[in-house]
């Protein structure tokens, strides 16, 4: 193994880094090390543009008439469409619409409807709870359908697969452990036993490169407000694959689902393409917050951006093995992982306060995680110096046990 | 009747008019007279300003923090209340959430679940069309339940309501006809029959005094994009009745709904309040833009407000009445109309073609209806004269017959 690198060398690794002219265009404060990216992602002035822009210009200025002339109505399609070069969705697949939540009440819903004779969901125990949630209110609508969970039910989910499973949903990376799930692998696994899968993307979007088309998925989801800077509950997204179009019916049928919104017709009649998966009239600012943020992706060459997140979380990862000896959650394999390190620690909520007011901003995960998020377009190598020796003097000199109890940050 | 009163007269009516003082609230273009606020509500300077300080301040500097430091996560409940004071709600009724479209799933899942042993949803069949298709969606959950409208299964609500009614969705005011509902005595002959009902408020709330309490009524929804002024699509409104909170269940249980949304526990278990109609994670630009609106109209008298909404749309039926000749499809008596006017020509979308070209902001709605929203807080009488006068020269010239095909507005 090399030897730890010392500041020298992490400032030589920013010298070299393709990706680091992204830095400016986010407006990150002073004083700031910011390494929750995979919670909040952060603002850039192409955002602020925008929004001022929507508001001011459009709304102000332009009224009612806006929703035609600034291309309003479009935006959960060209948004998606956007989204889609990121996660290895061709055109007309994805939407950008309501919140993770909703939409996979959705896609169960739809996944369900499919495989009529069957009559089981499985998910992840330790999946972020939103989607067994969202999976529990889908079964109290469906008499028959029950849920089964890996890690209570049986070990993995390989074994719950059986005859009667219609769905899969599952995350890419885990919220928690940063674990990354084989894709291509466990879509055709559960696809061999004839059940299909969505795949809960929000902790993958924009952290490395997703191939939903090369795998063959069905459905997809995830939220834009994490590694794809889109501002804080902007709109989340559905992907679901072009063959199952025909086949798609899902219970919020609101008019923006329909085949024919403005001909306010009495009876529903779904659109045949993605827009089945619409609801309701959605928030316009937000999405145009998005907008300015995929503006900036659409400059990003996904394999480079994988690349610095390997070597970021690699550095994060030695550095804090050798200055403070902290137990690993997150996998040491590079290659099953996100973007994002989580440590062990008895007192990671004070733990992470201490790091907190001195300017260092991860993210506590009960009980006892203290968990790292790294954004290659805006976290440097001297950022992951910097808040590895910052963790290393709180916990040597222990002036975490005098850190005020003042922020319990609270979202995934 | 009094003679018709000239421009003068109008402009009296305005130097007497206590709500004058809130126009220059309002970010409106010079030379547009906006009479579709009932479908886009206008834009204000204290909504800019919110939007500025959520996205550059609290976003850009505060980031993930701000969830807890600029309250973020209480604006659902927040927002939820000051609405709650323009519809009679007593607090901790409302919610500010998602779509109306979502928001209709929600509750008629929750009134359904409430009354077990009956199956039919009722709903007014020139309804604006998402709540129908809404309501199908939540039959094609439940086996046996039906929906009968009125219009098609009956001439009217009151006659379809039998005892296997579970549940009655109706608007408050009628999105193309301005028709106002007897809120109070709907409600009481719903609830004599055993049924339970949701009010539709988008076209009343914000546009005259509401009084849900009151009434007795048991759920209601709306959107904040109209009267309210919340930006184009702004997120939604639920209330429930305070006596109904410990019986509410629906199957959009994502995490924010639940009891302890940041346990993360492994099972679901629902908030015993009103934030049982939350479902995930919301757009905090949106509700912000919204939270801006919202401080104008905690100045607002609403009885001021209903007064002179009658005033200014008794002006225009008189005017257009007597310079136009053309067909009042509203009611002609103000105590039966929300804030708008809606008249019949045979080329109704040319007409307001040609009106949109010279700067007067209507609606089209198919197939023959010309409708005019009159906002209180920022429409004049002046406006309400200058509107009619130019109505009147698009009619007598026939410039109508060379209008543009510009714009084609498409939202309620």
């Amino acid at each position: 193994m090399d030897s730890l690198p010392d500041l020298a060398a992490v400032e030589a690794m920013d010298e070299a880094d393709p990706l680091r002219i992204f830095r400016s265009r986010f407006a990150l404060p002073a004083g700031v090390i910011y390494l929750d990216g995979n919670s909040l992602g952060a603002a850039s002035h192409e955002v602020f543009a925008e929004v001022r822009q929507a508001a001011m210009e459009e709304w102000g200025n332009g009224l009612i008439r806006s929703w035609n002339s600034a291309g309003w109505f479009h935006l959960p399609l060209e948004l998606g469409d956007r989204i889609g070069r990121l996660i290895g969705a061709a055109e007309d697949q994805t939407v950008v619409t309501d919140s993770t939540s909703v939409n996979i009440y959705k896609t169960l819903h739809a996944a369900l409807a499919m495989r009529p004779d069957r009559n089981v969901i499985v998910a992840e125990g330790d999946s972020f709870p939103t989607d067994l949630y969202m999976a529990e209110g889908v079964v109290s609508t469906r008499p028959g359908v029950t849920l089964r969970l890996e890690g209570r039910d049986a070990d993995t989910i390989e074994e719950l697969i059986g005859e009667n499973v219609a769905v899969v949903l599952v995350n890419h990376v885990n919220y928690k452990s940063g674990e990354l799930r084989d894709m291509a692998a466990l879509t055709r696994r559960i696809q061999a036993a004839g059940a299909l899968v969505i795949w809960d993307l929000c902790h993958s979007a924009g952290a490395l490169p997703v191939d939903l088309d090369g795998a063959g998925a069905d459905f997809a989801v995830g939220c834009t407000y994490k590694y794809l800077n889109g501002g804080p509950g902007a709109p989340a997204f559905i992907y679901a694959a072009k063959r199952h179009h025909a086949s798609i019916s899902q219970p919020l049928s609101g008019w923006w689902s329909h085949a024919r919104p403005f001909a306010f017709e009495q009876s529903f009649d779904g659109d045949a393409g993605i827009q089945r998966f619409l609801c309701g009239t959605q928030p316009i600012l937000s999405l145009r917050a998005l907008k300015g943020a995929l503006s900036i992706w659409d400059e990003v060459d996904m394999n480079a951006l994988r690349r610095k997140s390997i070597a970021l979380t690699d550095l994060f990862i030695r550095l804090v093995e050798a200055k403070c000896g902290l137990e690993l959650e997150t996998t040491r394999d590079s290659e099953k992982r996100g973007s994002q390190v989580s440590f062990i620690h008895s007192n990671a909520y004070e733990v992470m306060q201490a790091l907190i007011e001195r300017g260092v901003i991860g993210d506590f995960r009960a009980p006892s995680t203290l968990r790292f998020g790294f954004t290659p377009l805006y976290v440097s190598y001297r950022d992951v110096w910097r808040a590895a020796t910052v963790l290393e003097e709180i916990l040597s000199s222990g002036s975490w046990k005098e850190a005020r109890f003042a922020v319990r940050s609270a979202v995934t």
